[in-house]
């Protein structure tokens, strides 16, 4: 499958402010940008660095004024669509050291409060199985409710007032699976379901040795999904870093098929 | 300067569970384990991993039953102490893409919620000079309290209530670098002058293209900790991650220096 | 039923120091207290206030060092069992002045954060049906596990976590209660089945224009408990509230029926 | 001085709704109404009930669909400033019964996290005094900025982040007064100087035997104040408290003195 994927963000900043921009589809294995183009107007693009796990990279932009990033790109997507449900987890001690740290709490993602309600919603489960039950649970307890949810928003509170929108979903997903103790990451994504149309995010679990896209809310296949960056929950993947104060100006997102 | 480092941990679990040890001391540039020695009775040793940013490692080990760990070890520490005032800030730009990710909010460091503070109280320093000032500010307005704080206890809490451990200090410590665009990540640490003898806990920030430990309790100097590991918070570089329930039953920590 | 209550507290502060003390049995017009007693060494009683809703009795005392305060009672229990199953909930209109502030969020119980899981859970319920299905699911999700909680847990945080202690477990049942729109406020309570011995915490809800006790640990009966007092939760009925720091000496409640 | 008070209010529930309004300044000792007109369409009132200390009412109404209430008063306010730095502070055995309860914590104002701030950085002060440097405290280093908090804000959020609108700074306020053991309580207050024009929130503390109304953000001067409630924080003063689901329409307020 291929993505058409058209953003244009514009921003406003009152002084000199460095800024962290990370809305390109990453190039991997599963996933090649055919096509690729950003453009940006009343920013410099100052560096790049490659973005966390080596997936995707970040680019330090600096700006004074409104400024514009418009990014448009064709990727093809070569993933299948794995039943989950049918896969082992991988013994602590089999897994390699970069998905270890995966299984701890992070910012939005309090892993270590959830321990006792897994054991005792989801205990008799594990591996795939225990993830496609908590996605299932997830999905059917929560409602995708705009605006209920800020930056400050955790997992706790999600799980609590059930409900959100998909970075909270995600936030969830990745918060159960690590008190189960499979690592799980959260991955800014491109998907064409999504509606409105909007950057999207999903969580990532390690299952028999891979990474696993699972997106709780529905809205987006694995073979249909283009990762931007991924890293321990939201504050690692924002698709705009302000360091300083940054005004809203406009913003849409775009993704067809072909 | 010759650490002596002996620490015995006894702890308890009722059915076999997978559980994550980080007590040795790194073999690093500025830090040289001269002997070491790790025993241990009523666990497997299952496997050992490179921890964060590939600095010390992590024992898989597996019990069922009360277990003890005893770690022995002298370590060389060839580290000068550096007047961290004088330090410039690396520009955002320039960090190499393995800092960049200690720019953001982590479990216990929500930095994202301190940038006001930090503009108001240090907007007039930058780079080594804000740090020691926040060092300095910690310092003097917070107390050395043992038992205010809890597993649960963020930055956030720790700053409302001016109290806490090393652990605390080194999350607020890490909160407001990162709240000014400074790198700081969390290190698990031995030092000889802790009072009561236990594990320590500093931060490192990234200043002029390295990381420089500090301590804003003042208990130890730069020139005198051995690092265990580094990680975003306390999260990450737990001495015993118990993937389960475990029970404590003993621990002493004793360091003494040649 | 009568109930023996007796209850020794040894506290310590280094300077003099005022504080809040309500341990007596209430005097209402289901239990009567045939002899009370409270004797203080090392404080002075200084004056005695009414507490919240006229429910029992705040004394102000005033120590400096080791203090202690005795208090024996014989409370006569005249409370039948109610069938809360059967009642209906009143129509807010009709709510009494007093039981409206009952229905807000406090402390403890930030009861605004539930609305959609009390309509999800239990949304085909109302009134008491409501009630003893909450009370029900609390019992049987939640364990009763001392150690975990702390003075700043909430509800929210025992939710999370499914355990605590008995005031855990009344906070958590206010705030279901409120968020499904029926008055809870949180009881301070004497109760004989309590194990280990201790002060035992409620809820109370108001149905059919009364309040009526509710104990989600299943550990004391309607019949059986003796009331202290009653406030928003836990925030307002400490058995000992000090403006200042007092340390712990000893501790011990004794609660016989005869 | 006379307050000429206009608030219009649109809301919408989309099933029948009970809702609780109070937005009518209260008649007083310090304040009167002189003439007062609260109409509404699309919904009904079904029954009063006075609010927290007998300080106004609560109007409680049923709505299905659109609804609007209009609300036009004029208001005397007969109460003299008051030079709060030369007040002493009520000892605590002489506080009335009701103040107590301002004691103690509540949702939005944890102030029993604060009692070692409190005391490092007003400790030398007490009663009025202590009040009015907590007060200009609040004034010098918060900033008064729409649109950052929500109804989740606490003032511990608020206190990190340096900056909130008047509900913030007021929960702020009487957090601080709190943790000094000074009695304080949040008020819902109409005030002329208000910009852009809205409900106002003040707190209000108890110092020689009486509350007195003191505003961080300095917009609103005591003599001008026309207060609609009072209670623990906004928790309990909530201009429109929905039991159920609500949409904002419009709203405005506008006042203007004689």
């Amino acid at each position: 499958m291929i993505l058409n994927i058209d953003v244009q963000l514009a921003y406003q900043v009152t002084q000199r402010t460095d800024m962290l921009l990370q809305i390109e589809a990453a190039d991997l294995d599963d996933q090649t940008p055919l096509e690729s183009q950003l453009n940006m107007s009343g920013v410099t693009e100052v560096a790049r660095v490659a973005a966390d796990d080596g997936i995707g990279e970040r680019v330090w932009i600096s700006g004074d004024g409104v400024f514009r990033c418009d990014y448009a790109a064709r990727v093809a997507i070569d993933r299948s669509e794995t039943d989950l449900s049918a896969l082992h987890g991988t013994a602590p001690h089999l897994l390699p050291a970069e998905a270890v740290r995966y299984l701890m709490p992070s910012r939005y993602c309090p892993s270590d409060e959830f321990q006792t309600f897994v054991a005792a919603e989801f205990g008799g489960l594990e591996g795939g199985a225990r993830i496609t039950a908590i996605r299932d649970w997830i999905n059917s307890a929560f409602s995708y409710v705009p605006g209920v949810s800020n930056a400050q928003t955790t997992a706790l509170d999600s799980f609590v007032q059930r409900q959100g929108i998909c970075r909270d979903f995600a936030h969830v997903m990745v918060t159960l699976a690590r008190a189960s103790a499979i690592p799980a990451r959260f991955a800014s994504v491109y998907a064409p379901g999504v509606n409105p149309p909007d950057f999207h995010a999903v969580a990532e679990v390690f299952l028999e040795g891979n990474w696993h896209l699972v997106d709780a809310t529905g809205m987006a296949a694995a073979n249909e999904i283009a990762r931007i960056g991924v890293g321990a929950d939201a504050a690692n993947v924002a698709f705009l870093n302000v360091f300083g104060q940054a005004g809203f100006v406009s913003q849409s997102v775009s993704i067809r098929t072909e």
